[in-house]
């Protein structure tokens, strides 16, 4: 039983360490020599360069201008300050409404606590049930608990507050969730509609194009769209198998980076040739000179990429049976991605093309039949994932002791039996198996996706979002509420009725209030203070700046802005959307800690998104659907738990009056779906025609052609037949959109934008070598 | 506990029952005053014409000629002669397809009872568990149980053979069902692809018309398309609000009726003119002369008629913002009916149009936001009706005893007194208040589709079908397994865990075998049996013949013809697919009833397709992956069960090996959803530019607006305007379709088509005055 000082120290603590956080990061940010790890956006817009150009040695790396530091939380104001259609502009749509998301949460949840605090606490407060339970059965209790639905008596009248503040929350979440959906879906049509001319408003990606004995597949597209689509079909572009071509790629440019790695490392130390062993990761193996295997290394494989190439482009094989179709007219692509092509239903199968950046290139050559099965494949692996991975890691932590160490690999024993080390090894071992299982989780989960085949980065981090969400839900939630594993749950759920588990659950949540807010504020407060200051970006920022870097190039290659992080972050959003509305009518003292963590999520995130994360692609808000149904599963999971919980408190009579509301809700999501979901799965022809009516106007004689030509070419080949084409390419839509430097964003600006984009950042991370 | 003899005796009474139905047709069938009652779909073709055109006085009534009594049962032959393509040339792809549900059953039951019977039966037969505990418990059993699963001991080994006999079921099953998946979506293409020109192959369907203070609807239907649609747009047709003109339209038509009685009686007996009361119901209000009264009131409805035209034509407010919307190309409505057109995607809704004659007028003018509504009323009506409909039932069957009746109607008493009388009320009553809801709730279903909304007769009964199913399922099956009302159960149900549900319902199963047998053996046997002898058109018929048939043309009129009725007959197999399937591993004995139930229905149908029914529209099997649904719906239950059952049979180690069933048949319902669904509610571009390039180059200079401009006009105005253009213009489709009369249709040919066609079929109940 937490009392209001156990609460209060934990906060203390927490907000201890989140200040210690963002002091240090407004020191950190200061300094030259990290400004590349807190400013990278800008420097990928070419707003502003490199520090060294100018100034004295010392000044380069630290800042000695003691006045900045007096304005060290500047940053605030600074994320807070630029609007948000100049926020679109700079960083995107998704980053926008990413932000939203946050926001919607204050919406939410300002006027609910107002409410709470107002109404609920002092009905809650000015009761003393638990001072008489106390006094008759010595039943202990906080003042906490004086807060809560627990402080009211068994059947008491009192109760009706809690059903009509239940009626008030549900309707203002909708509300707002409705009003929060239209805005969203109006900026998406406003971003799309005046958007430049992009390929992707003319593409179509054509899946399971059938084989023919006597054509081609390029043919054969060529001939069904000029037949099926003769006023708009333009042109189109085969999709060519190309993943061992960029694998051979990604393969040299890592050893280009041991190269560069040795090379570096001997020109500081000429006495000795670096020397590595050829073997498994560098451990094994014979000994050999290091720069002169990697050169002989990147030679054998810059004369397999270049067969590789050649093949790819000739063998009839590597021709891939789905195609990029492109239109004369937004019209003709809008009419084409929203229409059945052939009597068949899986051939010919037609979509939007994502952007060309947000392709998944992989996935293209996946045929139909495949896919079902790949997606049930998946279905029961997640099912065993979420129930069962927490066999595997007890079978791992069980290994992982000091003796079975030593007994597999005894030369490590001097080492491990320092007592000093061992002790360490003892206390953090057993839980270090399931610590990592938490940090890769997210890939397993992406990598599902992938397996699932969904064509865009956007669609597989949107589904890794939802299993995320999910096994959230029941690892991390259901499991902390009522006890045991998830799989013991699902054992004892399955062998109740549906009238008991709402009420076992119901029952436990005010107990674990406590347990939550300690959460919310261990991870929601000190982890998003923690967030801005990137410790690892920082470190291997350095790390790199000191082994790899050659040239300027290279230390812009060496940035890693990161992005959004969409699969793991909304996730985390909606964990505190669901303990928000659990909480609100049964433990309203809960909800500050929940807006403490939305206003201080909204601002670092603003910071990052301004000043860090450089988006990979751009769906324009695709997400929100997903988002909005989840705060409409939470809000009703909140709505079952209460009816379990008032059945208990001998007011079953609430039951029917309750079981309105998520009726109600349901109905209200069915209600947004229809009304606004299609604005994020369809185009709509008045917008299509609208668009080319006024390109036609403005511009007689574009090429377009020429223009979507070679918009959907895989990417290997556009960066090896020439890099700078390439990228000049590929970032021919943000060259469109002419950006206008504000004042606020740099203080150095510089004229000349930087040719480095985005685009590559995605390779970023496989440049490190994976033992530095 | 019944025995064999039990069930053969039940079996001889209703095979009986069969046979007297089916003599009793074989006789009625060859009077040739009958041949309109049991041919009228050949009248309706124009093939056959009354026989008393020629021939003795007697003859015209009774059929005289010996030899045709001995040939009786010829009918079978004859209806299983006709090969499928002339079927649906003769009474549409609905019909033909309809048949292929029974056939479905016989494909899938056939060899799943032989399987059942070769491999189960001496399982279950060969152990010696009931008699074991006969000997030691005095338990009672029947040689019936002898054959099902009951007969096998706790936990023993033989259980193996039901789980692999439960395997081979649904994986055929399954194949057989994506078999006739594939077959039907080939028939259904086949179909659209081959049918001659129909208006709504160019026709969309466009509602929620904004409004525009400039300009009026049509006017803004027409801008709107030729801006979107620039080179496809023809012509549109506003739809217009004549519900209350369809109204009178309809009792000038009753009074008319009347007029006709009166008139008939009169020239009978020219001694007194009739009279007529002109109060509710003709009970009471005061007297008038009939005839007179009838003339007055057709005169003044005329006039109001003429009025109620003219307003209508001219008042904006009769407008709805809806709208049929041709095209020029097949393409161009195919991408039109397929897209989005505006931003707002609760504006502008297009979707196909339905055929003229399957149009459901009144729904046209719902907006948007109402629907959901009405959609959610409906819901909650729907549960309440499912669950709570026996409360009412009960209320009213407590007025309705004999008491009830004197207080409420004292001037019966004298009647009601008589001890016979007396007795029979109260041996009927008791009853009947259930009987007649179970009559009504068809109605009561296809009402409540109708506030649904939805749009055409076709989906309406769809819908209804549905909700029949589920009323049935709960209601039928489950109330007669487990005991206790729908009510008591869903408390019950309630309150039970996940796990204990199936093994309640799978415990009774086996102990409800001999109910249901019986249940398929008046039901299925008998019932269908009935169906052929139309005794109510039947009688309804000769009544109308002799009271209001005054010309020919009233006498085709008196031909109620009917139709398939597949929002109540296609539940009712379904219920059967569901107890074969819940049966087949259970108690195989049940198998070879289920198997003569479809025999049986299929002939008996397959002979009122050709011979009776005029279905009232054609929707090209829209219905089939509704009708696919339900049977994987009744596959998985029955799985579930199965597992219930073994759990309870100390086999719990059985569990993972059937979970295994259902979660694969899910997901087959979800590839066949995939594969075959679009089939049935998109329509492929590459189809629709085949067609139209086949007729531009065949009709080149067709005069397409012409064609297309009336189609769609609400029919109250075509029908009055000129009955025979309107029937000509309704029939447009099946002039084209050239029909070949074959030899084996009809006794008496006649070369000369009649007027009268299906299309008016649907007012032809309300023809009759309901008091007849």
């Amino acid at each position: 039983m937490a009392t209001f000082a156990d609460i209060g120290l934990a906060a203390g603590i927490n907000i201890l360490t989140a200040l210690v956080f963002l002091i240090a990061f407004a020191i950190l940010r200061l300094q030259p020599i990290n400004d590349r790890v807190y400013f990278p956006k800008w420097y990928l817009k070419g707003l502003r360069s490199s520090p060294t150009h100018s100034g004295a040695f010392v000044t380069k790396f630290v800042n000695m201008d003691w006045r900045s530091y007096i304005r060290f939380l500047n940053w605030v104001p600074d994320a807070l300050k630029m609007p948000e259609p100049e926020l679109i502009d700079h960083a995107g749509l998704d980053s926008a409404v990413y932000l939203r998301i946050y926001l919607l949460g204050l919406k939410i949840f300002v006027p609910v606590a107002l409410l709470a605090w107002a109404i609920l606490v002092p009905v809650n407060w000015t009761n003393n049930t638990l001072a008489v339970s106390k006094a008759t059965d010595r039943l202990q209790y906080s003042n906490i608990d004086k807060l809560s639905i627990s402080n009211i008596a068994h059947g008491s009248p009192r109760f009706w507050t809690h059903i009509v503040m239940a009626y008030a929350f549900t309707f203002w979440t909708c509300f707002t969730l409705r009003k929060e959906y239209e805005t969203v879906a109006n900026m998406r049509l406003h971003f799309l509609a005046s958007e430049r001319r992009r390929p992707d408003q003319f593409s179509v990606l054509v899946r399971n194009v059938p084989p023919d004995n006597d054509e081609t597949v390029t043919e054969s597209v060529e001939h069904f769209f000029l037949v099926n689509h003769p006023d708009t079909y333009l042109t189109h572009q085969v999709v060519i198998n190309a993943n061992k071509l960029a694998k051979l790629v990604k393969e040299k440019k890592s050893k280009q980076n041991w190269l560069d790695y040795y090379q570096i490392k001997y020109s500081r130390n000429q006495s000795t040739r670096p020397v590595a062993k050829t073997g498994f990761l560098g451990l094994c193996g014979e000994k050999v000179d290091a720069i002169d295997y990697q050169t002989a290394e990147i030679e054998r494989l810059s004369k397999e990429i270049a067969e590789e190439r050649e093949r790819v482009k000739t063998d009839p094989k590597c021709i891939m049976p789905a195609a990029f179709v492109s239109f004369k007219t937004r019209w003709g692509a809008a009419v084409c991605a929203q229409t059945q092509q052939s009597r068949n239903p899986t051939l010919w199968l037609t979509e939007w093309a994502s952007e060309p950046r947000d392709v998944y290139w992989d996935n293209l050559a996946i045929p139909y039949v495949s896919l079902s099965i790949r997606r049930l494949i998946i279905a029961v692996a997640f099912f065993f994932l979420t129930f069962f991975f927490i066999i595997p890691v007890t079978i791992v932590q069980s290994f992982a002791n000091v003796e079975g160490i030593e007994k597999r690999a005894p030369f490590l024993r001097p080492i491990i039996e320092v007592p000093f080390i061992k002790s360490l090894i003892q206390g953090v071992l057993p839980g270090i198996a399931l610590k990592i299982f938490l940090i890769v989780l997210p890939s397993i989960l992406m990598m599902m996706s992938k397996v699932e085949g969904y064509l865009s980065i956007s669609s597989l981090e949107r589904r890794a979002a939802m299993r995320y969400y999910i096994f959230n839900f029941i690892n991390v939630f259901l499991v902390s509420v009522v006890a045991g594993t998830a799989l013991e749950q699902l054992d004892s759920f399955l062998k109740m009725s549906a009238n008991e588990i709402p009420e076992i659950i119901g029952v436990a949540i005010p107990m674990k209030a406590t347990f939550f807010i300690t959460y919310v504020m261990v991870d929601g407060w000190a982890g998003v203070a923690g967030e801005i200051l990137r410790i690892k970006p920082l470190v291997i920022f350095h790390l790199k700046n000191f082994f790899l870097v050659k040239t300027e190039k290279d230390r812009e290659a060496a940035m890693d802005p990161g992005s959004i992080g969409f699969n793991t972050g909304e996730p985390q959003i909606q964990l505190y959307f669901l303990l928000g509305l659990v909480y609100a009518v049964v433990t309203p003292i809960f909800l500050p800690f929940i807006l403490v963590f939305f206003a201080l999520a909204y601002i670092v995130f603003r910071h990052q998104i301004i000043n860090v994360y450089n988006q990979e692609y751009e769906s324009a808000a695709a997400f929100w659907p997903s988002v909005h149904g989840r705060i409409i599963s939470a809000l009703v999971f909140s709505q079952l738990v209460l009816m379990g919980l008032m059945s208990t408190k001998g007011n079953a009579r609430f039951t029917p009056i309750l079981i309105v509301l998520p009726v109600l809700t349901i109905f209200f999501h069915r209600f947004c779906k229809g009304r606004y979901e299609p604005a994020f799965v369809r185009y709509p022809l008045q917008e299509a025609m609208m668009k080319d009516t006024l390109e036609r106007a403005r511009e007689p004689n574009l090429n377009l052609k020429g223009y979507l030509q070679d918009a959907y070419i895989h990417p290997v080949f556009k960066n090896d037949d020439d890099d700078d084409d390439y990228e000049d390419n590929f970032n021919g839509k943000s060259d469109d959109n002419v950006l206008v430097p504000t004042k606020r964003q740099s203080r150095r600006n510089t004229p000349a934008p930087s040719k480095m984009s985005g685009a590559s950042s995605p390779s970023l991370p496989d440049v490190v070598p994976e033992e530095l």
